[in-house]
């Protein structure tokens, strides 16, 4: 196997937009979980909400007609009344005292606040000072929303604020898309846990951490299988062990005489596959080139380099794509992007998707590469660290000269500090 | 109590800058649980990494000077020697088989790769049919970082490619800011778990899950105490009880009767505090106006209306605050912003900053209130879960013509899908 002419990365993601065509099955999960997760179902209100003629602030509730010529030359005298026991009518001047967000007695249809009232500690009846407009400080029945209205769609990501939507709504329990089950088998004799003393020859694990932050990121769990060596068998038993919706293997991707097990594996759980299991092999990319993908039964199997940046960069442009289908999110990067011009050239090599890490400028709109190493060095880890977002230079081109502009894939989020005065 | 004149959104945002002036301290964490978390250290690297040179690709290692003249058709000899035993110089046209990401032995300086070499089976020589350049296919010792580069700073957020970074350097666990333990105390008696049968009168408690939701966004993590009946007792002990960072008391917020025993409750926590306990009670914003703020003991302690609309955005526009300066994370609102033009009017009261939920039009820079219901349900939940993101209406303002400028504080994030193809 040679790497000579590769599919591009435009084929893999048609590849995996072909086999992974739907999210997984829904779950029910309870109202105290939902924030984050993708919706499976419309949801619309059950009831009218609220469900009853509700005060919005303290005051006292009254026929707003009764208080027609009340000032504070002329107080209109109330009649107090219980709550529990009052059925107003208009022409009664009756007052029932209520608080924020308890119902209003039947026939009342405004709340007079505190402030327009004279009420003498054990008086039997107030003086009310100001007319009061019907409807003043009463939510009626069904003024949130009525019965039926709309109030979700399926494949909304639940913000906490939704959360609270659906609490008043009275909906406990809702049907979301099932997280995907993603099983890491990492791969490798020389590898040591991150912390460990380091024998010549070895390298840490970072993949492991890393892969999990990325596949919680994009809505995945994870289950983690290691394998020291690589022996066809062993890696074969993990590829299929119970229960994934997606296997992520890291490391032997490549093609020399380490990687052989892996592929083997892969293609001995697909026997008579001309593809020798993977259905792609290879990819014009760089890092990420040996990323392979394909099938094992029904899941979608990657197979990502183990080489730290190259595997962030397999796993960041090709298999999160495959997590984020199964998961109900959008497929896309999850980055926002937006045009900006570089101000120092990037190079890159014609033949492969490169990336560039990038930093911001003084200049709002302005980006140069993070790193002033060489361009294969664009997109390493510490690069990356040091960025701001990232560019993908295309196939065909040799890079950008100063001036160019540039989408770029922002790191920025909402926790960023960008702007620190709102007020 | 009245809430006749009241303190500003700003002049809260003041006292929790004043009040929580530093953040949590540090804990611990492996490496496999740091996403997202604080950074509460400067990081460098402890060691050159790679730690030896190493191959980036699988092929050949060679002194690249013994190449020179290398071609099709006058292939170079050289002898296959093992890696471990080989110990190159130049001059002696000796190549060991190397695998991406292992070490290359001593004296070589150049990996050839396997296209520019003819191995026989089993021969002890190879051709090789191309010169190689010092330094191909290797990464010398300390090419991704020396020792002592500066990794991460304290305050970084970490991202998900940030542990790969930590990995290779080794670093397995790092010191992050604490979460924030935030008590929710959530009071009330006609509060029913949502999903129950609702008795006429009750409401759903939409506030517990809504809030946290919140919390855990803004990086803390929450506890829960409800008590049923507003009894000062009852809520003073559930304030006071063990180890929470901050506290937040849901209901009885406001200065009617059933508010009277919260209000009392943390009165008689501060002893002779003239402010009665609060210093800060009923705020001139909408919806959210009787959120109050003061401490017990070293605990901040907010006050937050119980209606599940003013709870959100009295969380949101200021407890949220303390929350994020306690989590280490930036305190400003956690949502990207940026200027666009109302296509309708916002109305808004003067003497109160108020909340506008709006909506993105078709046109890229245009939105528009998001509800068509009257001005004080422009921040409702159903308008909230309908938009785009939110306004905020300065107090001096009666709110905005159409073709005005407004800051729009943005509920887009990275995984909303705005740009389904970035090739």
């Amino acid at each position: 196997v040679s790497f000579a002419r590769l599919p591009s990365l435009a084929d893999a993601i048609v590849w995996i937009d072909r086999e992974i065509v739907s999210s997984l099955g829904a779950e029910r999960v309870p109202l105290a979980e939902l924030s984050g997760r993708v919706l499976a179902q419309d949801l619309a209100a059950a009831s009218d909400t609220p469900p009853f003629d509700r005060a919005v602030a303290d005051g006292y509730a009254v026929s707003a007609q009764d208080t027609f010529g009340a000032s504070v030359y002329s107080p209109l005298t109330f009649r107090l009344a219980e709550a529990s026991a009052a059925d107003l009518a208009t022409g009664l001047a009756i007052a029932t005292q209520v608080a924020s967000g308890s119902p209003i007695p039947r026939g009342a249809d405004a709340v007079v606040l505190p402030d327009h009232v004279q009420h003498d500690p054990g008086a039997a009846t107030v003086e009310i000072i100001e007319p009061a407009i019907a409807g003043a400080n009463v939510d009626q029945r069904g003024d949130d929303f009525s019965r039926g209205t709309p109030l979700l769609r399926a494949g909304r990501r639940i913000r906490p604020a939704d959360v609270g939507l659906l609490g008043v709504a009275g909906i406990g329990f809702v049907e979301v898309v099932r997280r995907p089950r993603v099983r890491l088998v990492v791969t490798g004799a020389d590898l040591y846990q991150v912390g460990q003393e380091l024998p010549c020859g070895g390298v840490y694990d970072a993949d492991t951490a890393m892969l999990r932050a990325l596949v919680e990121r994009d809505g995945g769990t994870t289950e983690i299988r290691r394998v020291e060596h690589r022996v066809s068998n062993a890696i074969r038993e993990a590829i299929v062990g119970p229960a994934a919706d997606l296997v992520i293997v890291v490391g032997g991707s490549g093609v020399g005489a380490e990687d052989v097990p892996v592929l083997r594996a892969l293609r001995e759980l697909r026997p008579g596959d001309d593809a020798g299991g993977l259905a792609i092999h290879g990819i014009a990319l760089r890092p990420g080139m040996s990323t392979g993908m394909g099938r094992v039964g029904s899941t979608p199997v990657f197979l990502l380099p183990g080489a730290p940046v190259s595997c962030l960069w397999a796993y960041e442009l090709i298999a999160s794509r495959g997590v984020r289908r199964l998961a109900g999110r959008c497929p896309e990067l999850p980055y926002l992007s937006r045009d900006f011009m570089t101000v120092r050239k990037i190079v890159s090599s014609i033949g492969f998707v490169e990336v560039c890490a990038v930093r911001r400028m003084p200049e709002p709109d302005n980006v140069e590469p993070s790193t002033a190493a060489p361009p294969d060095r664009a997109g390493s880890l510490l690069a990356t660290a040091q960025a701001d977002g990232f560019v993908l230079i295309p196939e065909a081109s040799e890079g950008f000269p100063p001036g160019t502009r540039v989408r770029v894939y922002l790191y920025e989020d909402a926790n960023s500090c960008r702007d620190p005065n709102y007020l």
